[in-house]
């Protein structure tokens, strides 16, 4: 019987072990994959703070486990196919067929970009593809870019890495001028001279064997297929939360978001969830850690029973007036 | 005319400069003592995720310091005495007399140990009476002190202070055995021989003329006084924030911990707080490091004119249902 059972093993949910073993708490991590979630598939990181020298997101994020490790959190290699969270013995099951009982469950299960699924975006991620114009832009400074994407975020992201690249090019599948993007980010992008648009179009293929090189954009009208000469492609068309396991069993917002509040806390008591795969205004490595130091500690409450109450919307609503 | 100006250099603010100078945006810290905040000075930090290894507090917040600089953030030295934070260009005025301007504001003032308020505490300050084991522990090599407190903080300092001084005492106002601490610690220190323990007890008066030299510790169950001849008090009996000079400035909560939304908004536009000084439920390293982040971004997507309206409390509450 574990005190916490985290559920994936991303820097949310690494320190939530690094804080709840650091508590005496009997704390494991079950993980299907490399651990360090999203962030350890970030070549470069410079922005988590205190690391900035020749530092990668594997580098953060095996530091990460190795604290979490140091302080007793056992780490587990399995794939969560069922969970049973209601009561006080929670049940954890994985595809080979373990079940793990805990007081409680931190969920962690990260999420990810949507990706296009064009020929050499795979191979070339990390490596001039990106889907993160805050963690990569500076790493594209004085060089082309292409962004893909026309929402909200495609264009507002676009008009971020302004900043640092050459140029940055818009491909977009919609006609001449329209963007599925609020009017104002809209206007002040159609009068940026740093950006390019290219209109009724697709990406097809992005070219480079060790860094990209190039990308093919084909026009949906015509079909005719052009080579752009560009070393990144920002890719923002949307991201999805790894929360299909979790349907029916925590409450989420309409995109499968995990909904918490500020403690972490979601609707089934000794149920927590952090990082990317909650509600929140920020995704990046130093948030989902926050939100990890935060659940270990109202774990720590919970199981101390100091629990006051659970945190209504009326209350929170309150603090933050 | 900066684009962000951000008062105060603990690890909240420290982090506001990485991302915001990152993020290419005209970034300043005014800090009026050493950079790093409470942080600097905690002479064993082992729970920011990432460093773990022989880390002291100053270690972990000079990489803070020098990440942020590295990106582009100036760091100004002065106290802040006034502040224009209304309408759009911002104003704050150092004790020298130099005023600077700014389109945005990230208050990271941080907060301060509480003192007890009594008898030669004042006067004994810097001669005996400490807040700060880092700064003052080898001043009481083989000598003795007491501690007041029985938090986190009370506890793991004072098995910080066992290391020079003769003996610890801990005064505790709880029954035998209870302490307000994490279970490790809690384990740690009773069994540190070095650490004496007195229950159900209060301290009274700190003794001495140039120097303290003893102190009257009152058993709030018998009324009896008993005097302890000591050459140290440290105090760790909790946090104030340092926002009196926010005073009818910002929102703030009866305690004077700044008010904010989700994205470190305050009630005025423009206007950001972050770190121990704003309301929230953990406050650590991490959790005013993540604020910091989301700080930055919030001024960014503010500087871009794309807020589509404050995070109201219904909204709030919404997201958090």
């Amino acid at each position: 019987m574990y005190d916490i059972l985290i559920v994936g093993a991303g820097p949310g949910g690494l320190t939530a072990g690094i804080y709840g073993s650091r508590a005496r708490l009997k704390t494991a991590v079950i993980e299907k994959g490399r651990p360090g979630g999203q962030a350890a598939t970030t070549m470069e990181m410079e922005n988590y703070p205190g690391f900035f020298e020749h530092t990668s997101g594997p580098d953060v994020m095996d530091q990460f486990l190795a604290h979490a490790k140091r302080f007793g959190t056992e780490v587990i290699k399995g794939q969560v196919v069922d969970l049973e969270l209601e009561g006080e013995v929670k049940k954890v099951t994985t595809r080979s067929g373990e079940t793990y009982e805990a007081k409680t469950v931190v969920l962690s299960p990260g999420a990810q970009p949507r990706t296009l699924g064009v020929k050499g975006e795979g191979q070339l991620r990390g490596k001039g593809v990106s889907y993160c114009a805050t963690c990569d832009a500076d790493f594209f400074e004085d060089l082309d870019v292409v962004v893909v994407g026309n929402g909200d975020a495609a264009i507002e992201e676009a008009m971020y890495l302004t900043k640092f690249a050459e140029s940055v090019t818009v491909i977009v599948i919609h006609d001449d001028g329209v963007l599925d993007c609020n009017k104002m980010s809209t206007e002040k992008a159609m009068s940026n001279p740093k950006i390019k648009w290219i209109w009724n179009s697709v990406l097809e293929e992005i070219m480079g064997e060790e860094l990209c090189e190039g990308v093919k954009v084909k026009n949906i009208k015509s079909d005719e297929v052009t080579e752009l000469d560009v070393n990144g492609v920002f890719v923002f068309i949307g991201s999805v939360p790894n929360t299909d396991f979790l349907q029916g069993k925590v409450e989420m917002d309409k995109n499968g978001y995990i909904i918490t509040n500020d403690r972490m806390e979601t609707n089934i008591p000794g149920v927590y969830a952090v990082g990317d795969a909650r509600v929140k205004y920020l995704r990046q490595v130093v948030t989902a850690a926050a939100d990890g130091a935060i659940a270990a500690v109202a774990v720590e409450k919970y199981l101390e029973g100091h629990v006051e109450g659970r945190v209504t919307p009326e209350l929170l609503s309150k603090l933050n007036k």
